[in-house]
């Protein structure tokens, strides 16, 4: 690598950072990133435009490699190096850095924003069906209820973890009647609710939304009730390694989630799988609302092309890597 | 009531047992129903087939009052009433017995029989996905599994009550490799699988399947996917009275099934209902498996017919009733 | 033709109501051709099987062919004669007159029995969707009400003629509360009702649904938005010339009952078709509702054998006609 | 075996004549089959009533053996053992033969039956779209034309045996104007065409039809498109052994039907599969078209029970085997 | 309000006349809009960017003010100040009158662009359906005409208020045949059909389009049918408010459009309601045709991002309204 | 036309080697015509913007007029016209030429980075169903392998012209195990493949897929049974006229393909009819993967625009044409 490029001791602390999971949540690394970017930009001694780019790809790297799988950091990348423009170092430092407030700025309201956006799509007296736990989706009633609008809930359980627990009780808090289901009986009541309102764990560029899993099966049954999708997410859930036909690995957790190894053992030790997300088709989902509106899933891959710009490689790599 | 009209002590005794409880599953209710009616046809003194009718009737009356939301009781008295024909009362009494004798020969078999037509639908390598836990399901894995074929299943645990756990183990012991799923991971493992193969708690004359709760879900999953779905059950499960369009009640369990009374305060107190099945239309089936064959659920009809007549008064009941 | 076959002169006369249209509706022709029949069979002075048989053979096309589109009139006729049976002449007068009494029997009761049937499938509270104007659908209705169910209806007006005015005026006395819509708003109100119940003009031996124009495109609406499709309809709709193929015609009504003359000239006088039925294919209907009980669209085909005999050529021709 | 066993050995001529294919033809084995029974049953010098029986089923298993894959083989012998009634052997004896009259008779008209009812389905102008060929379609067209319908036709070619073209020539030899097209074009043409309409290789209990490979992507593009489809084929295609389950087997046939030896070599020698058949399922037909009238395929079991009775095994085995 | 900020009494006039609706018509306040805030920029008198874009924004909500639920208004505004961009007065002054005058250009060639690009998805002989009346089909009908294809149609009568009259008027006067028929009869007409082409009312971002009550039941049943369904509307239908998940306000018009008060009267006063418009999901609609090209449904949200900007609030709203 | 507008002579020479077919090939088309443009534009001797714009539309028309058909050709110089911007002619030339570099350059990775996209879809063990030869599919395969990835596939002979057997070959020398099917038999095997891939002859504004006969057919076969499918094409392949609603128009190849002159007058000389490609629609696939990314149907009218601009007119038309 060529000796002139130097990576701030600050982006690697951050690195380090994210690393050991000191940085943890989807918004607060991207938000470190993007600003570690930012620190670069403006710490930056290079001399040529070449040689700031692959710094700022550098410090990219750096950062991108500790943990690759968090779909957040690369989103907060390709943003900050998609406003890397310019013909001098100087106007590559301001874009930059602009780049990297505007992407700051947008995260810090970004709740707030998406919450507004979904708000609108609920009517007063509404019900709703929720799947799993998801700020997001609770950030569309909170406004909901603030604007005076009542709604209803009903909460799957979602197992194995039972994160409709936390969904139930945030809802509680927020003065929405809950009613608790198992998960299997979310078709019984699907033609009883007006939305079913679900979270995001990524997006990809073909619209299918990878949530926890169960989603896609509660969606073909929305569909076939007649009840519309919706999937609140922020856009840094988009996943922008899936522009270029990446999958989204799907995480398999314990087997301890589902039985405990007594119970599995008394019923002859059948082999347990336990995957966490599914992958619902965009076929099945009516609106992706996020903080910059709401869109049609066939439709968000302009969006991500719009915010991270089209790379057919990871802009973080020198070319014929 | 006409006092010619002499129901039997031992009827009534029966009556009592499935009343106590004393006499209870499906099947053995069937059984001691009919051999109850054939009892009361022996041993009637009646002298005109007026009387020896209104006897049967009564009898069949004091059955049925006992428990009238078992399935299987009316299906037994219908059967046995509706083969109760001739112009004497000898000839009613022969053809009565000769009923009764048919209905519980059919059923200590029916299971048997159940399992080879079912058997039959299964290949060597085959996979299935099962929902809850099935007598008829596992008799016709078991038939298999004689015939020499290799199976494999994905069992879904079958929340709240992880009957699935008891299919398991089941399946275990006839040397079927099991693999264990919650159930909101079905829809990702329907492509793996040849057959979804389940039970039913009854079944209507307009062709829906009740069983337990998610098995509606998982058919629909299953038709979109491509994926049959076949089920499994003997006659006594079809339910006579929707052939005069009664719907055919859902029970509702207790909710402590679903969540603790200390988990349930913790969030907040929601409202928990907890269906014990749901209703799936014809459309998403493929078969219904019986111990007299297989049939497209929208046919069974005609055999509910044919097993028990047609009515639409009950024909324990008196004209004018 | 045989100088021996002499049809009577009561069954002249009625053929001649019948065309003339003196006797009109349905049920009545049905009732009197059954009749006629019986009168042919009771007065019959044939000395042998075979005269016999051709006798209510012949009568029953001098009937037959007074209104040959009147669905219920074929009905009649192939139902008495598919009870035509028996190896003497007595046997065949006893048991044709048997088949007549059965028929006319079923016949009175028939609107009350299927109203009974459809009652049941209703609960407390429910709301339904009604197309046009169906007695038998009013007769489920007040069943249910008389049940004390509580009952609310939408009705679309059934544009070109408005029946669903005629609708609603009976609702309304029944006491159930009405809500008018145009025949285009149905699709919008689809998610709000329990069940589409509508009546037929004729059925058809492969499940579809002859019935007022219109009924198709809102069963579709109703499958896609998950509600659904009731069909009560008497068994004198059923139309025997399906059985082998006939098509059911489809009545062309006059242009008036769309658009004035002036009105027509004045928007440039356009070609106007008005159809006054359409079919629905069984796919879109859950249930045909009928005084014989309930059945799913595909299986209505066995019932219709089962009352009128499967003939391959029409039952009042004789061979080689 | 019982000694006083005989079975004739006009029997044992006809199932050697079968077995070497000196008889083929599933219409002529049929008949053959049944007249062997006739045969048996009218020499048979059975005392008893069980020894008349025992000899029947045992004629019955000899003709079966011959040839167990050909359908109408077994259709024959279900049809004639079902037809044998009765108490004495007298009584078991004039049953029998008029069950093989009644079916030999059907047998003998049934292509003029079914065509007669199939072209009832057609209008004048109507055009139809074929896939290899079926002389049970044939006689619908021949039967419409007849009646002074004209009729076109859209013919698939049918890859890789080309049957459509014996389609085309005599559908022209008929005075029907024919379009040949390759099969991957049917779908473009679907929206021109009025019914699809095919034969069957065979018709299970479930509603599935065997036929000729290419026929079920057909069918679900023809529902996709709107297009009915309709299969017609006489009765001696039900496949009785699907009635309790079992699975129609699907012929494989040689590659050089696809491809010669020497193209597979050049182009690198790839597996190539020949599948002659596959399975529609009844959801994608919208009737069947028999001898005996039209059905929907959801209702055909009850058809197949009608003619063939119910047997949970197959009739000419003794119990026990 | 700061004192600097100065609305131009020429816009307060503007804004007077759409308010009292002396300028109406979707165009023409759409016209007048954006010719006021060119007017606003004009003459603008501000000293800083600042005040400018004050102005410009407070000149935008009086105008906004009038007639908030004019989806035509917003647009104009939207797209004008999306276009106000530049550092200084003079930049942000040229560029706002830039964008006005390509907003009023593109408006004044809309309907004729329009018609050529959906002219272009026609064939000589192509007959479509139509429900209501919509300028922008019959720009599309004309425009084909004028390129010599021949054409014809079906057109619904759309009640309760007949456009569909008014259709069948235009499309005589433009030399295309006419078929008019009932709302109901649709369905029966749509295999006939090679598109069935409708207006809108209003576009969502979600892909949604609002129309004529009865334009989703049509659309479910064209896709059921398999017929495209081609909506054709200018961009000023596109609806900005839904960027952000607002709903469309479904308008409820007078029940005497469907019946008179004695008629109601006479049928025990049901309750009417009058819904004008529905709302069609884009996955029943082919493409939708504007002055812009064709879209399918689900990228409208991109153009209306192109045209008028992403905004989470308002823009003529200030920060912290 | 202006006497100052030039067309270079060797433009004049590039169009006339594609008229004539010395240059072919969709991609030589694509590089040939943009390379002229850009020679053009460096050879200018154009002395105002307006009539260096005239001279390099004049050069645009001369090229496309030579074949209008050609998919690529319009999509060269659209590209390069839109990226024709500047107020200097200097700016223009420089604009026009960088334009022209950016398309050649594109072009020449753009199967290389199209198969990297494709790769990544692709799991190792997965197999793929494929249709007809396309090269942008072997191209995905290709990087799939070089990634280590194992596959097998299965390949459609695809009549009339059988370019399964080239897609055979191809995969074979790639190491890829190849089992060939009739084109009939895809549906029975969809079950067993992972992905149907296919390339594209032209893509459409309205997502839809232009391509070999037979692929729209399998695609709706595809959804049916849960299978994804993907088309793979490079952006030459989106079709510029379509987005103001033009139809692509489908070659009708000879009958020869299908039947030789002696075999079509042996079966009485039907019509033949040899489409040779037909229209998917969007909504049975599940993603265009292009050089720059993966796409759903419905947003790639988006990336049309990018490349192309929109134009509701030809660009190379002078306004008024």
């Amino acid at each position: 690598m060529d000796p002139h490029i130097r990576v701030r001791p600050e982006v690697r602390r951050v690195a380090d950072d994210i690393g050991t999971m000191e940085i943890r949540g989807a918004a607060k690394i991207a938000d470190a990133a993007a600003s570690a970017l930012r620190t670069q930009a403006v710490e930056s001694e290079a001399e040529t435009p070449e040689t700031f780019r692959a710094e700022l790809r550098a410090a990219a790297r750096a950062l991108h490699d500790t943990r690759p799988t968090a779909v957040s950091l690369p989103n907060a990348l390709r943003y900050v190096l998609h406003g890397m423009e310019g013909a001098t170092v100087e106007d590559l430092r301001s874009n930059t850095v602009a780049a990297a407030d505007r992407f700051c700025d947008r995260l810090e309201r970004s709740q707030t924003d998406l919450g507004a956006v979904g708000a609108n799509r609920l009517k007063d007296g509404d019900r709703i069906m929720t799947h799993c736990h998801s700020t997001a989706v609770l950030a569309c009633v909170e406004a909901a209820v603030e604007q005076g609008k009542e709604l209803t809930a009903i909460v799957k359980e979602t197992r194995p973890r039972n994160q409709g627990h936390i969904t139930a009780e945030r809802l509680h808090e927020l003065g929405v009647p809950v009613t608790l289901i198992v998960d299997s009986a979310a078709r019984r009541y699907l033609n009883d609710v007006d939305h079913v309102m679900v979270g995001a764990d990524s997006i990809a560029a073909d619209g299918s939304v990878i949530n926890k899993i169960g989603t896609s099966g509660l969606a073909v049954n929305a569909r076939d009730r007649g009840t519309p999708v919706v999937v609140a997410a922020q856009t840094f859930k988009l996943h922008p390694g899936t522009l270029t036909g990446q999958s989204v690995d799907i995480e398999m957790r314990d087997e301890s989630e589902i039985i405990s190894p007594e119970e599995k053992a008394a019923i002859g030790d059948p082999t347990v799988v336990n995957p966490a997300f599914d992958v619902t088709p965009p076929r099945y989902i009516d609106a992706i609302v996020t903080e910059r509106g709401q869109f049609p899933p066939e439709s968000i891959v302009m969006l991500m092309r719009e915010l991270f710009g089209e790379q057919t490689t990871e802009p973080w790599l020198e070319s014929g890597q």
